[in-house]
């Protein structure tokens, strides 16, 4: 059956791969899956046919025959469950990989979302100087646990997993602050993700979009 | 093999059931798995016993012989991989029950985190009064598209799942701050919640955990 994934027609990034199709081009990539794009215009993002795929209206999403879904963790999951590359045989380790997706989602990337909020949303607020590193340090406190628990490991658990694809994704929002920068582990093994042949097509699939003339 | 849970020694709310050890034994409390519970002190939740299990130095943590998870929603997923109850057998409506998993996690439930962190982290702060609409607002436009699509439904797909269990688990947060009476459709699918057998005797639990004499 076919996949197809919705994205953006035109990243806010401008190409940068951080708008979240790419974890999900990313996984599809690592598993050797073939997919389809549909682009979607912010506009059309809010109109009932995509609400019907994305309740909240956002992108991706993913069509494979009668069953859509939306959420990118629930879409790599669903991913990784389905062809080998993604997760462990090992019951346990499997566990533990879903774990780091997880962490990358719920525990790790909303104080980095927060971060851009606070620069962006509230850009204009008075209090946004003072804030700032408010903010930063919740970071941060995110960072160093995490720093910790990898070690000299490459990879947060074995092998690479759906959770170093998720945690790296989270982490790499994080690069233009300079923050990531400021935990040198954690930047390598960023790294370590982007020289991954299948993120790297990922990449120049969303680049190749969101390049494209108007 | 025994189930190990942590659980906070004394809960920050004082029992009202919004810590996140409400949610897992809610889930073995949903598929009938007997557990037990370990007390950790907010000191030795940052020690290295603690932190070999969870690296974030949270609770809760999940403990079966050779496993050890952390992150509410792994655990959840794992108890409801393994014991009927909590996910559809249809593989596709299993898919969609996860999807809503991560949208409380990922979607619904890091606005009401912010919401918690405005009034008490930047309680003290001169932005606090200026900022907390913003906030609230924030949170409104997750809760608007969650209503639209839960409609007159019981549960948001099908019967209860693993997705209802953490969506209203995550709402549950949001009751103090009058928000989530806004939408009233929503507070009645809390509630629903919160009427099951299973949720009564998890809340019973740790209730009994964080009222008891010192």
């Amino acid at each position: 059956m076919t996949i197809t994934i919705t994205a953006f027609e035109r990243s806010p990034d401008g190409g940068k791969g951080l708008a979240r199709d790419t974890r999900v081009r990313w996984a599809l990539e690592e598993v050797r899956q073939p997919y389809d794009v549909r682009l979607v215009s912010f506009r059309a993002m809010k109109e009932p046919a995509h609400l019907a795929l994305h309740p909240f209206g956002q992108i991706p999403t993913y069509e494979e025959g009668d069953l859509v879904l939306f959420e990118t963790g629930s879409i790599v999951l669903h991913i990784a469950e389905r062809h080998a590359g993604l997760l462990p045989a090992d019951p346990n380790a499997r566990a533990r990989a879903i774990t780091w997706m997880f962490a990358a989602l719920s525990t790790v990337e909303p104080p980095i979302l927060e971060l851009v909020t606070a620069k962006i949303v509230e850009g204009d607020k008075p209090w946004k100087e003072a804030r700032m590193p408010l903010v930063a340090d919740r970071i941060r406190r995110r960072l160093e646990p995490l720093a910790a628990r990898l070690g000299d490991a490459e990879w947060l658990d074995g092998a690479f997993s759906a959770g170093d694809l998720m945690m790296v994704s989270v982490l790499l929002r994080l690069r233009p602050s300079g923050i990531l920068d400021e935990a040198p582990s954690l930047a390598a093994y960023v790294a370590r993700g982007e020289a991954r042949p299948a993120y790297k097509r990922a990449f120049d699939a969303q680049f190749a979009v969101n390049t494209r003339p108007t």
